[in-house]
C-alpha cells in the first residue's frame, strides 16, 4: 500500500506559519503558558488533530492530546506517543517544539487518507509548557503527563504577581488547577509502548555535515543556577576604586569565568542569560547583581566538574572583592539517554530510504527528557538553517527537510514494533 | 553679641530623622521628585523655615526658598544664597542634600533668637530635585533657579510613563508646568552675592584624616553614558562557545575594562550602576546587554583621556566578539571650580575656631555645580561616618560634627563680606 505524501513538507511549514500568528507580542512570536495567544494555539492544534481523524482531549495542564486509534484487529493495543511543546521562548522561532506536533498531525492525516490504521494507538501530544518563560519552570506540561508534577509550583508567580494556581483557576481547563485533577492527568506508563519526539536540531551539527536528519543519542543534562553577588551601595563619585565593594564588577568577573571555563571542553556550554543590577542607578555603586547560569554537557561528569570549578571560582572572586555570593541550584536535570531499540528502528528507516544513519547528542532539553522518566524515548532531529540558530525569529527549516522527516516518520510508524 | 548654639547639632540630626519618615518606600528612604513623600518633605521644610523666622516661597519646580531678610539699615542688600536638595536616590541616606538645608535653617533660627540681622538677605533653598531618580535628569531644580532649564525635559517620562509635564501639571505647583512659569523662576544673578553649600562629604577623605570639616576646591565633572552591546540570541544548550555572539559576556568584559582603566589614576572613578539583559531568559544567549557608565575625575583632562581609552576598548571588545556596541553620551558636565574669595572666608573662620584648614575636591556633583554657571560658589564638607559610605541607609554624621559645622556656618555668615 502506498501513501500520497508529496505535500507534507509544505503543509507543515504553512501550519507553523499560521500557528505563529497567535502571539503575545506584535512583531514576533511569543507564546507563554496560558496567555490568550496560547489558548488560540491550543484550539488550533485541536482542530487540526480532529481534521486529521484523531479524537482529541485537553488535560488539566492544557496539553492537547490527539489519538489515532489502533486498527480494530489488535487486541489490547499499546500507545505509541509522540509530541512536543507549543509554548515558546520570548521572540522565539516557529519550529522549536511545534514541528514535533505539526509533523505527526500531517502524517496521521496522510495515513487516514490512505485508509491505513496502525496496530497500536498513536497519540500526538501538544505539550502546553516546556520553555519556562512565564513561571520559570521548564518541562511543566510533560511533568504532569509523567506524573511528576510538583504541587509547590502552584504558588509560583509570574512577573505580574499572578500565581500558577490563579492562572489555572482562570484557564477554563478541566480541574481549574485542582491538584487532584493535575495528578489524574498522569498517563499510566504500563499502557505506553514508547515516546518519540521530532524536533528541530537548534544547532549547526546537521547543517555542517550536510544531513537533513539525525538520531539523538541522549539529551544533555542541564544545571541551572541563580547567582547573587552582594556588595555595598556607595556613591559613584566619591568612593575610590580601591575602596569599592561593587557587585556588578564582581558579577562581570564571574560571568567571564563561566565563559572561559566552558570553552575548555567542546561539548560543554555555559550561559548567563539573565543579568541585572536590581534597581540600579547610574550614580550608585551596585549593592547587588543577580544572574542566571545554565551549564550543560554531553556527559554528567564533564558538567559536574565544570560546575565545581565555577562555583569555587565564584567564591574566590567574591572573597577577593569582599562580596557575598550565593549560588542557588534551580533545576538539576541528569542526562537522558535514548533507547537503543527505538533508535535502531529510526536507523533502519533512514538506511532503507538512503539517508546516512547519523547519531548525535542533544544539547537542548526536550519534553522527551521528562518522558524518559517513565518510558523509553527516542528523538529525530531535523536540520536547522541559518547557521543553526534557534530561540530566535531567524530559526528556520526547509520544506524539503520537513518532507524528508515526514516520510521517514511515516515509514517509522508503519514498521514500528512494540518491544517484547 | 553671643549666640546660643549648643543644641544646633542635635536639632539638625533630629530633623534629618524626622524628614526621612516621608518616604516612597516602607523600610528605607526614597524621596523622588513630586511623589507624595516629596510633597510632605517640601511642606515640612517650609514650616521649619517659617518657624525660624524666614518668609517662604515655593517656585515652579518645587524649590522651597526661605528668606531671612537683611537688616533694615542696609540699602539695596544683595542675596547670599545657600541650600541643597531634599530629593534622594533610591534607599538613600538622610543627610545627603538635606544637611545643606537643615543646617542653615537651624542657624537662622539661632540668629533670629539672638536678635541678629545680617547686612544682606540670606536665602536657604531646598532644591526639589538633584539626583535624577525619577526622570533620569540631574540638577533639575537648580537648572530652573539658574535659568538653565531645558524645556525638552518636560516630555521625558518616568518608569510608569508619566511625563514631567504631566507630573508638574498635577503637582499643584505655581504655573503647573507652564514653560513661562519655569523660566520666570530663574533668579537674577545680579542680585546674588554668592552661593554656598554645606554637604556631607559622601567619601572617606575627612574621616581618614580625622577632620570634621573641609573646604571644597572644585566639583569634579562627570560624564555619563548609556552603552548597548548587541549580539545574537541563540539556544543556550546547542550553540558551541566558539560560535556565540553573546552580548552579556561582551558587556562583562567592557565593565571590567571600565574598572581597570579607572583604577590607574587615584582621582579617577568609573561606575557601572545600571546593568541589564533586557527580557533575558536563562536558556537563551543574550542578544543585548545595556549598562550605564559614569566617569569622573578631579581634572577634565584625566577624565577625557580615560573616556577615550574606554570607548576605544569597548569598540575593540565588540569587534573581537562580533558584537555591535553603541556608546551614547548622556550628560557631560565640566568641572566647577569653587571661588577662592569664598573659600578664603570659610578658611578664615576654620582657622579662627582652631580647625585645620583642609581643602579637597568633590567627586560628587552638587547643586552648587549648576549655580556655578551664574554666580561664584563655595562648599563646606562635613565628615561622613561608616567608612565614608553614602547613597546608602548607612550614611551617617555625628551630632558633634553637625554642631561644629553649624558653629562655623554662624561665624561665616556673621563675617561674610560681599565681594566688591
Amino acid at each position: 500500500m502506498t501513501i500520497a505524501t508529496p505535500s507534507l513538507g509544505q503543509s507543515i511549514l504553512e501550519r507553523a506559519e499560521a500557528l505563529a500568528r497567535f502571539s503575545d507580542m506584535e512583531d514576533g512570536l511569543t507564546c507563554a503558558f496560558l496567555t490568550p495567544a496560547h489558548r488560540q494555539a491550543q484550539a488550533q492544534l485541536a482542530r487540526w488533530m480532529e481534521d486529521a481523524g484523531m479524537t482529541v482531549r485537553i488535560d488539566a495542564i492544557g496539553n492537547v492530546i490527539g489519538r489515532y486509534a489502533a486498527d480494530s484487529a489488535t487486541a489490547n493495543p499499546k500507545v505509541l506517543m509522540t509530541g512536543s511543546h507549543f509554548d515558546t521562548v520570548r521572540n522565539g522561532g516557529r519550529y522549536d517544539g511545534r514541528l514535533g506536533i505539526l509533523l505527526p498531525i500531517a502524517v496521521v492525516g496522510a495515513l487516514r487518507d490512505a485508509g491505513i490504521r496502525l496496530p497500536y494507538h498513536f497519540e500526538v501530544v501538544g505539550f502546553a509548557e516546556e520553555e519556562g518563560l512565564r513561571f520559570k519552570t521548564s518541562f511543566l506540561a510533560s511533568s504532569v503527563l509523567a506524573g511528576r508534577f510538583d504541587p509547590a509550583l502552584l504558588d509560583r508567580a509570574d512577573v505580574d504577581g499572578v500565581t500558577m494556581r490563579e492562572a489555572l483557576a482562570d484557564s477554563g481547563l478541566p480541574g481549574a488547577g485542582d491538584i487532584d485533577a493535575l495528578r489524574a492527568a498522569a498517563v499510566d506508563p504500563s499502557t505506553l509502548a514508547g515516546f518519540v519526539e521530532v524536533h528541530i536540531e537548534q544547532g549547526p551539527v546537521l547543517l555542517n555535515r550536510g544531513l537533513p536528519l539525525g538520531i539523538v543519542t541522549q539529551i544533555a543534562g542541564s544545571s541551572r543556577f541563580q547567582v547573587r553577588a552582594e556588595g555595598l551601595a556607595s556613591h559613584a563619585g566619591t568612593t575610590p576604586m580601591d575602596m569599592r565593594r561593587d557587585a556588578a564588577t564582581g558579577a562581570a568577573e564571574m560571568i567571564l569565568l563561566v565563559e572561559s571555563r566552558c570553552a575548555q571542553v567542546p561539548t560543554l556550554v555555559g550561559t548567563v542569560g539573565q543579568l541585572q543590577v536590581p534597581n540600579g542607578s547610574s550614580n550608585v555603586i551596585p549593592a547587588a547583581c543577580v544572574f542566571s547560569m545554565d551549564i550543560r554537557a554531553g556527559e554528567d561528569g564533564i558538567r559536574e566538574a565544570a560546575i565545581a570549578d565555577i562555583v569555587a571560582g565564584i567564591e574566590r572572586i567574591a572573597a577577593k572583592r569582599s562580596l557575598k555570593a550565593s549560588v542557588e541550584r534551580v533545576t538539576p536535570v541528569n542526562n537522558a539517554p535514548c533507547a537503543r531499540w527505538l533508535m535502531d528502528q529510526f536507523g533502519a528507516v533512514l538506511k532503507k530510504r538512503g539517508h546516512e544513519v547519523f547519531e548525535l547528542p542533544s544539547g537542548a532539553g526536550h519534553d522527551a527528557m521528562m518522558m524518559h522518566r517513565i518510558i523509553d524515548v527516542a528523538m529525530l532531529f531535523v536540520r536547522c538553517g541559518n547557521g543553526g540558530i534557534s530561540h530566535n525569529p531567524l530559526e528556520t527549516i526547509t520544506e524539503e527537510d520537513a518532507q524528508q522527516a515526514a516520510e521517514v516518520f511515516v515509514d517509522f510508524l508503519r514498521h514500528f514494533r512494540v518491544k517484547d
